[in-house]
C-alpha cells in the first residue's frame, strides 16, 4: 500500500518543493499541519495565498511592495540622491538591517551572466539608467561573486560619463571571523583596502 | 523602518512556527513563494487546507484515516489476529516502509509519562483493550525510550492476563553501524537478545 493517505501524500509533495525541505523534512512538516489546530493550518494557507495577491514590485525601485511606491521609496527622509544597487529583494533587507544606508534602493532582479544568457536587458538596467537624473553617488551592492563583479563594472562604466560617483561595497575580513581562515582573495582585498586607523 | 512589509512580514511568521524552521529559514521559505507562479502557491496552501480537512483517525486503529476505516483496517488481506502497537501515525508509516508487518496497527497518540502528566486514560489504550477478542498476538512497538518501555511494561501487564501473546520489538545494534560507536546500554541488550546463526 501507498506510504501515506492521499491528502498527506499530496501535502508531503507540496513542501518538499520548497528550498531545502527534502522528504524527510516534507513528512515532517505534513505531521505538523495535522497537528496544529484548524485555525494555525488556515493562518499559514492564507498567508500564502495572500503573500501571492498583494506583494507587487515597487514602479522606481522594484522592491518588493504592497502595490504603488515600496516603503523606501516613498519615504521623503531617506536621501533621493544615493542609490544602492542590489541583484535581489533580499539583499535590501539585508542593507536595512545594517542600519547604515539612508539613501534610497534599485533591485535589478539578477546579474549580467553570459554563462546563463543573461544579458543587460534581462536585469532592471535601463530602469536604473532612467532615475539617475538628481542622483550623486551609486554604490554597487551586487554580490562580491564573478556575476556581481562583472555587473558592477558593467554599471560603473555606464554610469561614470554621467557624472556621477560609482562606488562598490569593500571587500575585507568578515567581523568576528578568524584571519587564519580568511581565503587568500579575500585577504588579499582587505589588504588593499586598508584605511587609517 | 520593518524589515519586511506587511504581506511578508506574516507569512515569515506563519513559517517560522513550522517545526525546525528558524526566522532565516522562514524568510528563504516566504521568498521562494513570491517567486514561484501563483498556482505553485495555491497548490500548497490548497494541500494545507485539505489535509485539515479530511484527514481524521481511523475509529478502529486510530490511525490517520480519510475518514471511515484506514486503508490496512479495510484490508481484509491483513492479518487482523495481530496487531502493533505504536505511539504515533508517523511509526506506521516507517513500519510499512519495513514490508515486514502484515497484520493491523493501533496507535496510542502518545505514551504514559507521569513526568508530563500523561496517564492512561490520556492514550488510546481502553481502545486497544476493547478491540482484543480475536487478536493472538501483540507486538508493542513503542520508541525504545524511558516512557516507550514503561508504556510498553504497563500494556504488557494488561494484556497477558487476557491470554494474549504479548512480544516487544527488538533492540540490538542497528544495521550497517558501527559496533566500536554503539552505546552500551544497546550493545548489552544485542547479547542478551542474539539469535541462532
Amino acid at each position: 500500500m501507498a506510504e501515506y493517505i492521499e491528502p498527506i501524500a499530496r501535502l508531503v509533495n507540496e513542501f518538499s518543493k520548497l528550498p531545502g525541505v527534502g522528504r524527510r523534512s516534507a513528512a515532517r512538516l505534513a505531521y505538523h499541519i495535522i497537528e496544529v489546530s484548524e485555525e494555525e493550518a488556515t493562518e499559514l494557507a492564507k498567508a500564502i495565498v495572500n503573500v501571492k495577491r498583494r506583494v507587487q514590485l515597487c514602479p522606481q525601485c522594484f522592491d518588493l511592495s504592497e502595490g504603488g511606491l515600496c516603503p523606501i521609496c516613498a519615504d521623503p527622509k531617506r536621501d533621493a540622491s544615493l542609490v544602492c544597487v542590489v541583484g535581489d529583494p533580499r539583499d535590501v533587507s539585508a542593507m536595512e538591517r545594517t542600519g547604515e544606508f539612508h539613501g534610497k534602493y534599485h533591485v535589478l532582479h539578477g546579474t549580467i551572466s553570459p554563462g546563463e544568457g543573461r544579458g543587460p536587458d534581462d536585469i532592471k538596467l535601463k530602469e536604473l539608467l532612467s532615475r539617475l537624473a538628481d542622483v550623486r553617488e551609486v554604490i554597487v551592492a551586487t554580490n562580491p561573486d564573478l556575476e556581481g563583479e562583472a555587473t558592477a563594472m558593467y554599471i560603473a562604466r555606464l554610469i561614470k560619463p554621467m557624472g556621477i560617483n560609482v562606488t562598490r561595497i569593500a571587500h575585507g575580513v568578515p567581523v568576528g571571523s578568524d584571519l587564519q581562515y580568511a581565503d587568500e582573495v579575500t585577504l588579499g582585498r582587505a589588504i588593499v583596502g586598508r584605511r587609517p586607523l
